[in-house]
């Protein structure tokens, strides 16, 4: 079985875990390669966010938007900071659990899908896109596009915070799909998932996976500067990155 | 004083240190900043190679080509493990020194500035760039001219084995000079040094350093192909490739 909506098995393994503590939610690659999901991630209180997620999560100030909110760890974070923060999601059903664990002020966009945010200009000093959610659109163009938009809602002092990870050039299985992606003319770390979870399978989706170089180049045109760099263990294991609206 | 050749400070340098033991040379970059070049680290000995380096090392045989050979510690090794080497270096005074410490094929050739190579078709099995040697001809134009060259000169079964740095994004002042870079449409990693050895100062060069996943993409367009990364603690503190030649 097929389930139509990428994220549909995402809201149920949420929800499973939320009303029994387990989930066994696993993603696959289109080249096969298959990975479990810790689904307790989602629910992490702050003293356990990891160290590059705490460091960047510093710079949070003013007005925020988090983006592919998710059960909602980071928008209940910056709630109890004392930020104003409106969460998104694409999926109702991830928006009502955001919601139903104290998310004040959540809505549902599919940020990607969009050709024009539901926003303002100038409306957000902070825009949260954790959990490799910078490159949740999956194509460059469609990142871009992104960035354009969150360009145009956020204050003159506008910052982003996010996390995503350096494609992996070390693992052989990993290098030889990046090197697939190449000889297709994808972006280098443009990685097809689906999810399976439950006996049922997701569709297939796209997310996009930036080394720090490549990200500072795209970034810099459309006018955001790459401020501060936090990598985990090393870049390919995940890094965390500020970045600054220019003009 | 200027020197009018970038090198020309090196084989002083790499000279006084065969003859005193001693050799203070340091490298500036031009928004700046400097560091000290360890000139000792020219003549270390193949047990003290650093890992990265002794683990693409494992990857030479047949005929081999070193090219920028400096002291010549890499020709050496190689030698004494059998294999045939012709090594390369752009200073006739340092393709002296490599002679004089017992490299037995040194000639003097600008890899960079030459439109063709003075080697037949397929003559060599395993080309060596270390020491940030793989960006040696500092833009990305004359990098790809270098691999085609080397594509046209190396057997079927041909290999580079090659040192870069992935440009450090975690360093603030790094950052700034990268992001310098971005905006003037140079490649992110292409950065203006010369040397400074003695009260003078060298001729401007550039060197490229290239992040993994730019080199993956880069030297797939001239059909050479990553089989093996090898990081030392990390990929800004240095990576060694593998690259095995395509069609």
């Amino acid at each position: 079985m097929t389930s139509d909506q990428p994220y549909d098995l995402f809201a149920d393994a949420l929800w499973q875990y939320r009303e029994t503590g387990r989930a066994d939610l696993s993603i696959e690659r289109d080249d096969g390669y298959s990975s479990r999901e810790d689904v307790a991630w989602y629910f992490t209180s702050p003293r356990d966010f990891p160290s590059h997620e705490k460091a960047a999560l510093k710079f949070a100030r003013g007005r925020g938007l988090d983006i592919g909110c998710g059960a909602g760890r980071h928008a209940l974070y910056l709630q109890k900071r004392g930020l104003r923060v409106t969460a998104l999601d694409a999926s109702s059903r991830i928006a009502e659990l955001a919601r139903a664990r104290g998310v004040k002020d959540v809505r549902v966009v599919d940020v990607c899908g969009a050709r024009r945010l539901p926003f303002r200009d100038g409306e957000f000093d902070t825009v949260v896109l954790f959990g490799n959610n910078l490159g949740i659109c999956g194509t460059l163009p469609r990142f871009r596009r992104m960035l354009r938009e969150l360009h145009r809602i956020t204050s003159p002092r506008g910052r982003i915070l996010a996390t995503t990870r350096q494609p992996s050039t070390t693992n052989p299985r990993h290098r030889s799909y990046l090197r697939h992606n190449v000889a297709r003319g994808r972006a280098i770390g443009q990685v097809r998932l689906r999810l399976a979870f439950g006996g049922k399978r997701g569709a297939w989706f796209d997310l996009l996976l930036l080394s720090p170089t490549d990200l500072m180049q795209v970034a810099a045109k459309e006018n955001w500067e790459l401020a501060s760099v936090f990598s985990l263990e090393n870049f390919e294991s995940g890094y965390s990155v500020v970045m600054e609206k220019q003009r």
